[in-house]
């Protein structure tokens, strides 16, 4: 089940780096959503390489096709068939990655696993599946938008050593774009910007972490036990290439506080039961509880750096490795949208087992 | 499916904190392991509170009996039911706890979701219903070390501001279970019991971090893309009570290190492809690379506290609430044999998954 | 995930015949529901032997207890634990058969598939497990019925040759219990109560087929390609002992027949889309179509007979074996509360499952 | 779920009848299987219409693409991306078909369930789709005769009134397709053959049943209670487009014999447990017992026909439709390669589930 993620709005991912394309098919969309290849694109377009000069200058067209599931511009509550198909299968020499496992990569593990390995482009294992989730993602998105207003919002909140200030609550969608590395605070975003490239001249790479928020979410969704909203949002992130750690609310640093400094007080705000700060991060119990939902997620620094690495080879004998033309210094900006697809896909599904099983069968009460 | 959990080892959990009792039916264990009551009864009892001083000194016996799936000392492969009766279901008053939502518990939440909650001593939302994993991760764990010698110790890396010392590695149960606070390094150990004794003598908790590691596990589990090993113990472990995150390997702080120095360097070492590092914890691209398996979790402190907290009554009027009686002032120390149960009932789903796509059809290689 | 059962009202069965008890694990159950053990007692109490002349004379009460998931007379929507406990656990010989297989039992597949089996009574291929499945179907028909009004009415359709008429329509409760054959066609009741006296008397059984119908199904429910609700229905039916085949509305006769005579003619009834028969069975496409679900079960004949049979013993050696004590000689009448109860869970599970892809997310329409 | 088959071997189908294409994406496929886009163009020939004088003159071509999950000729062990585009999207008109609910189709239910239907040739719910389950039934079959040596074999036992004879047994691949309509038994297919060409003249349809034998089995497939091998197959039956009925063994005649008639008595044969008979159809307590697996399937006779019939529009009017243009008069023999794909698939996941469960983990037994 390694490639099929969700309970009832489900999506299932395909495809390899440098193979005929990547694709995904969801099942348990609702029906009758206006949806074109556009609302798609916009969201690719955002998670793709050659945005800017931080990025891998690879440029990649990345052109979505709806393949089933849309009628005359709406869904049909059947299965959404995406794929994006690579316009030239490049014919890179792979010689050295069949032979050398890349250290931190997934080239041994995946040998150990299957005995065998698409080593082309890192296959499989290669960021560029992440096209599937950012697609999936675009129309969970938009139903979560049209349907409920819920906002989901993602931005980097430090990159290496450089930390933006707190307290930037819900940024808008512009102020994130208004810079490459998507650090809505414009000031931090520069310093971010000069170590990217810094350490891209020294052939080298850094990681960073991402905040993800969520508006309009209602009270009551997720569940008890194993099935939290914020243990399903944790197995999403952390099953996103390079991820390292999730953290919810006050996460790691509210193991620092005491009990009565950290417990978010409660008090009716507007006829609404409210809580006055928010270190729960919009989790109580495992379920919503109508505050802001927040998170963040830990970006490991990009294993594929120019410098030399020692390694071992297939046949097991020591060697060395370096990496050739040029790479991402830094994958962390163009995971925002990951993020938000895949914070989408947790929600929806979310949200209709709540209804499932809340709604469907209301019991006259007494 | 929010109190179900595992694709091929799975397990269901049942009960309320002051109801009838918590039990767990375990579907898909491997026939032919040896167990009895006492397997069980000795991870329960590390579980449970009153075991020492540091801990609620309430008395619990929870004495499990194993229902079904046991014939001749022996499981048979059919569903293992496991209960924990309650001895007394105590007639406490509960007119607070119906009446107002206690600050950063699941109160208000489940009230929200289901229009109705079981009050009495927190009913599901009770940390009592960590009986039914650990029962369950009992039975994992130990066919986990009979049948692979694989080994899940868990233990107190810090509490409140107080830090163990880098590079405990694996230790030893005993040292685990040496001090009440369950850090291995005794010296820190003993501040921890201070710490944790000051902030109960002023009605108020501390929370904290638990460190897990794996030795043993065979390289190859895991899946890539979405069910990554990574990935599916970050939901168990934020599926616990009070957890606010999760890191594997070098985890958060690995955001700020470059990738040259982040990077774990293959060697070959006695045969056998290592890292000279483990800054990837175990696994890469979401699979088991037959290095120790290492991870952390965030436990808030206690949200039960008995200093005095603003809060709201079902009826919408703004309230305060304190707690009476003696409460756990940190949890931590109990979450030990806890994150060790849903580790093992992660890692006997893989181990059980991993052989059936990879070992259940073998194909003739030319 | 062999004893679990549903999508979102999910089951997890447990017990073995001559264990401890026989329990089942309600998990997705919607909130709100009055409950009570009176309401599941009386489905069990329509399921067990000892109910007449015709059936095994063995008086077994099984109670039944709610264990969790009710609170103050309602479901809470967490996990309802029933169990039934065995008050006395027999001390009878069974060395006959540990020794041999009872041919056409799940002996022999069982040793063979886990290298070991609960012999004492069938273990967990007792009939004695459908318990489980009765007492949960009994919650499920009662939410079906309060908030939808839909019932649910199986009978016996056929004993050995004995057939009743067509056209019994929709009986009532009362006419399907008013004999202890439950077929509501009183004469040939009559005449099958003959015929199981017979060949009860001869140390013989005999099977028959079972009926199943659905009124006040809504249109909607079921789904296209694999989760057909007649795909569903006939796992759920096999899924019982002794079940040989399953067929819904014409079913194998209507293999004998033309399209232009097989075709259900749609016409508007009463300002409703309505069928002006029902050859379809109340689907079509695997979505429920409004009308009148209708399918069939076979049942064999009991396996257990007094009669000598030829068998081979666990260590390979060809011998012979009669059962000893009285047997039920007929299974099917006390089969009907059992097929009502799996009717009952796959309707509930596709309902809420409607309801998730087609009402929580309501998309503004232009 | 809809759309998504299977616990391990799992498939995930897209597609409609005019739209871009149908495709299928298997998650879990065994690594290193030899795989060639010839292997599943095999058996699409054999579903796709056109084959002969009997079936739908159409000729669709039907070419099958690996899009992903192969790489140097073998399966990686990733998700496997089937699909086959629409070499022309016939521009019909589909003004009927939008307007009038075909009798027995599955166009008001679509309409009813999601409120909207892509009425173009049938949509999804078009037969077409099971051009997803054939690919992916393809590479299972494969993998079970190259592993294992296992067999599926499917063939017409009747059209309409026309019976083939008992006693088959196991036929060739050969003779079952020596003849369009599937029937190894000549002379019953000439029969067969010519009843089919007269329904046709009058513009009707007919219907029949397919047999399904598997040799080969290992003992122990399948899983006590509710995934019993019979309830799966079961399942996968139902749920192919036209389905009625499903029966295994003895089925709904075995209902008329008495138990010690219908019991299959055990015997040693060749030093190997076996039934002297096998009304049991190869399964007992829902595992397989070693014997043939042998099972059946009913099919409707084919819902579009010239005939004019009653009907209603889409705005709730009384109306008239009949079917233009050429259409199969007969679907059983083309349903034979899709039952074999569907019994494929429902075993190499039920192989693989009984490898994780019994052989993952391997306790030392004194």
């Amino acid at each position: 089940m390694s490639s099929i993620f969700g309970t009832l709005f489900r999506i299932s991912s395909w495809g390899e780096s440098h193979g005929k394309g990547i694709g995904v098919v969801i099942d348990g969309c609702p029906p009758l959503v206006p949806l074109t290849e556009s609302d798609i694109q916009e969201a690719l377009d955002r998670r793709r390489p050659g945005q800017s000069s931080i990025t891998t200058p690879r440029s990649e067209k990345d052109g979505v096709q709806i393949l089933s599931g849309v009628f005359e511009g709406k869904t049909t509550g059947t299965p959404i068939s995406l794929a994006v198909f690579n316009e030239d299968q490049r014919s890179s020499d792979y010689t050295e990655m069949r032979e050398k496992f890349r250290p931190s990569h997934a080239d041994f593990t995946y040998q150990e696993k299957y005995g065998i390995r698409d080593y082309a482009g890192g296959g499989r294992s290669s960021a560029r599946e992440t096209i599937a989730r950012v697609a999936a993602g675009a129309v969970a998105e938009k139903i979560l938008k049209m349907s409920r207003g819920i906002e989901v919002r993602a931005f980097v909140r430090s990159i290496h050593e450089i930390d933006a200030p707190e307290g930037l609550d819900f940024p808008a969608r512009e102020a994130v774009e208004s810079t490459p590395v998507r650090c809505p605070h414009s000031e931090t975003a520069e310093r971010m910007i000069a170590r990217i490239k810094e350490v891209r001249d020294q052939g080298d790479s850094v990681g960073g972490v991402i905040e993800c928020r969520v508006k309009g979410l209602p009270t009551g969704w997720g569940s008890p036990v194993f099935d939290r909203l914020e243990a399903d949002l944790a197995k999403a992130m952390l099953s996103l290439p390079a991820t390292k750690g999730f953290e919810v609310g006050s996460g790691f640093e509210g193991t620092r506080m005491t009990g009565s400094d950290h417990n978010d007080p409660f008090e009716m705000r507007g006829g609404v039961v409210s809580t006055t700060t928010n270190r729960s991060g919009g989790v109580q119990g495992g379920i919503s509880n109508g505050e802001e939902l927040v998170f963040r997620i830990a970006f490991k620094p990009t294993a594929t750096v120019r410098k030399n690495q020692k390694t071992v080879s297939r046949s097991g004998e020591n060697t060395e490795l370096a990496a050739k033309g040029r790479h991402d210094p830094c994958v962390v900006p163009r995971a925002v949208p990951i993020v938000e697809a895949m914070t989408a896909l947790v929600l929806i599904d979310h949200g209709m087992r709540h209804h499932a099983q809340t709604a469907a069968f209301a019991i006259p009460q007494e």
